[in-house]
């Protein structure tokens, strides 16, 4: 088949995931070797602290980390060290020198990813990074491949497992969000400094990825809007099950009509009915409108070493079988930048909270402020909160309308005193 | 990039998906287009019935199907026929003119796949399936590369629109399958001869080709143990319901230890709490749970002419990307032919539905009879149908229990007598 007898891979990260990918070419080697048509072996492992103590024979590791992006002999450099510095420079290096990458560096492909690919599509060899987004559910290639004949409608993604087990905790338990990320930080679900999950960081570099792919250009990282879940309250989950309502840290992407596309990352309210709605956990779905395909959804652990691993290796797997080929490779590269739409060319149904003074004619000025502003309304509830103070809440539920209309009503609600709090504000997609 | 202008493709085939795969190229040119960096053109057309009126262009059209497997001026044969007779031939002559071939065959990739495969990566060409199995949901691809690295622990799917529509419909409105059936062939979402949907031919070669890929060796069609719908009574819904339950026509796949690889499709009790009992209606699913991957799900539309059509451009995309790149082609064969395991070496719960006398000690012998074959009772329901006739109905579930042992025990229980009659029993997934 080729004179090629294995094929040599180089670790850059050795936590969780760069054990998980060690572990599963040890397990099913077999299977791994028969479908590359030879064996693959660990040469290297790059960690930052060598003296740890570690399952692997000693002599795989090294801490200089450019000793296996300059190493002769490896074929393939899988970085799994996460963030730009110094992934970027060490994964550039490596394509140099005529190496193909498998990387699970969501935010290096968010940032540097069309650079890089291209890098490897012009020296014949592969980049890959299916487990960048989704952990093991296959999502990048086949939006490359499968689907790549279709025009994307919406996709519509679940793309953080903390921030989902955040929300799923805080739904079923009616508790705030500070004790819930208190417990997932104790067990493990979110990290010392959450605020890559929790602010969505995390959730956008994914879905610049995804998006990038979907639309065949760049969609840069800086336009993606971006919203956390910190200011998410019991209250409106509460509302949001009465309404039928879910609320989820969702990433949406659309191309809205002679504006561009837009890529966005917020807590919104999504139908109970509506299939993603029902992935709680720390499961990740992604949900995808095609004009010829129609609506597909894939599901699965969104993250985890196991899981992470899984992908690495099946591009791993890729990678080796181009070599056994003596292929030119199947990187794809993303030329063109999108051109990109603001928040401000969004037309959506929202959510409202408020506190008003529970007074006569407060509901029917409110009513008037969002019909002068074109938000025509579809729902509300109101509640007395503290009858000898004429305290109330009220909460309401908009039909589509643009969104600066509705920033603006609230607005001249809060200026105008019609309300003494705007409690909360969402997003709900139907 | 390449001296090649353009992908030239001859349909073979003008049905609804022939028709899809031409509108979609058309519709989505400039797309198509830059993905593979030239563009696609349709350059013959194969019909049975070269009079009929069409909206292409007629000189597109011939009636002399080898007249598009031998010209040179065709690059990609795309054969959407159907059945063995004539597709397997007429492919295998275009792969042997050095042409790739995307088929939506199921019947032909099932029966023929593993040659037909081996005869294009021997060619260094591409021989492509996507669309054979869950119309537009990507599952043969991604199981072939990004999956590839897993031992897969087992495999489930609603793999055939017709039979869960009909399923779906039963379980609503209580109706019986014929009625059923009656209304889904007026309205289309079942053919005239139903059997190949019904009987579960077109589930068992869908499930064949997915557990090849999935075990990397040939799982014989003829191993694939196949019962249909016709048999599900409203009656068994209903039960199913009030147990937790629903029906599905489920093909499964795991390897039973010691034995091989069981593949079977049959009616199934499936938890109603598992995501794919909640499958409904015209829409597939395949839940796949891997060593590594841990359980996953893809849904969608799993036939019609637009999702098929998805699945075809997509593979066509890969071709011409290929052929773009001047490389080996992706075609992956399955070398080996799988061991496989049969029906005797399933352990499985079981549902049973039976008719007995409303007489004392009756349901105390039939207990001992299943104690006696070591199936043990996870569950009973009994009802009076006939008081003055002392005609009685039992339900039971059992635990895992072997299913020799299962028939063993409905055997002995209608030889001595003790039940009228043995209406129905399913196996049960949990």
């Amino acid at each position: 088949m080729t004179s090629q007898k294995k094929l040599r891979v180089g670790l850059l990260g050795f936590g969780t995931v760069g054990q998980g990918v060690y572990r599963m070419l040890e397990n099913n080697t077999e299977a791994i070797t028969s479908r590359i048509g030879f064996p693959v072996e660990v040469v290297k492992i790059g960690v930052k602290d060598g003296d740890k103590s570690r399952s692997v024979d000693r002599s795989l590791i090294t801490t200089d980390l450019h000793e296996i992006v300059n190493n002769p002999g490896i074929d393939v450099v899988v970085e799994l060290i996460g963030g730009l510095d110094p992934a970027t420079e060490l994964v550039e290096q490596a394509l140099k020198n005529g190496k193909s990458v498998v990387t699970a560096n969501k935010e290096l492909m968010a940032k540097q990813g069309a650079r890089l690919v291209q890098l490897a599509k012009d020296r014949r060899i592969d980049m890959h990074y299916e487990a960048a987004v989704g952990g093991g559910i296959p999502l990048v290639q086949p939006l490359k491949h499968q689907l790549a004949g279709n025009e994307v409608l919406k996709m519509v993604g679940i793309l953080n497992g903390t921030t989902n087990y955040i929300l799923t905790k805080m739904t079923k338990e009616g508790s705030q969000f500070d004790e819930v990320l208190k417990e997932a930080q104790k067990l493990g679900y979110a990290e010392a400094d959450p605020t890559n999950d929790v602010d969505g960081f995390d959730s956008s570099y994914k879905l610049a990825i995804l998006s990038s792919i979907a639309f065949g250009c760049q969609v840069p990282i800086e336009s993606v809007y971006r919203e956390g879940i910190r200011s998410i309250k019991a209250e409106d989950l509460t509302y949001a099950g009465v309404l039928g309502y879910r609320i989820k840290l969702l990433g949406i992407v659309e191309q809205i009509a002679g504006k561009g596309i837009l890529a966005r990352i917020h807590p919104t309210f999504i139908r109970e009915t509506h299939q993603i709605a029902k992935v709680d956990g720390v499961y990740n779905a992604v949900w995808i409108n095609g004009d010829f395909v129609g609506d597909l959804m894939f599901s699965g652990k969104g993250a985890g070493g196991d899981p992470t691993a899984s992908a690495v290796v099946g591009d791993l797997i890729d990678v080796g079988r181009n070599i056994a080929a003596e292929g030119p490779g199947s990187a794809i590269p993303i030329s063109g930048v999108a051109q990109t739409a603001t928040m401000d060319d969004l037309v959506s149904a929202y959510y409202v909270r408020m506190r008003v003074r529970d007074e006569a004619k407060v509901l029917g000025r409110i009513s008037m402020v969002f019909g002068d502003m074109n938000v025509s309304l579809a729902a509300m509830e109101m509640r007395v909160i503290d009858e000898t103070d004429h305290k109330g809440e009220i909460v309401f539920l908009t039909h589509a309308c643009r969104e600066p209309d509705l920033i603006h009503s609230l607005a001249r609600i809060t200026e105008e005193s019609l309300a003494t709090s705007i409690e909360s504000w969402f997003r709900v997609e139907d």
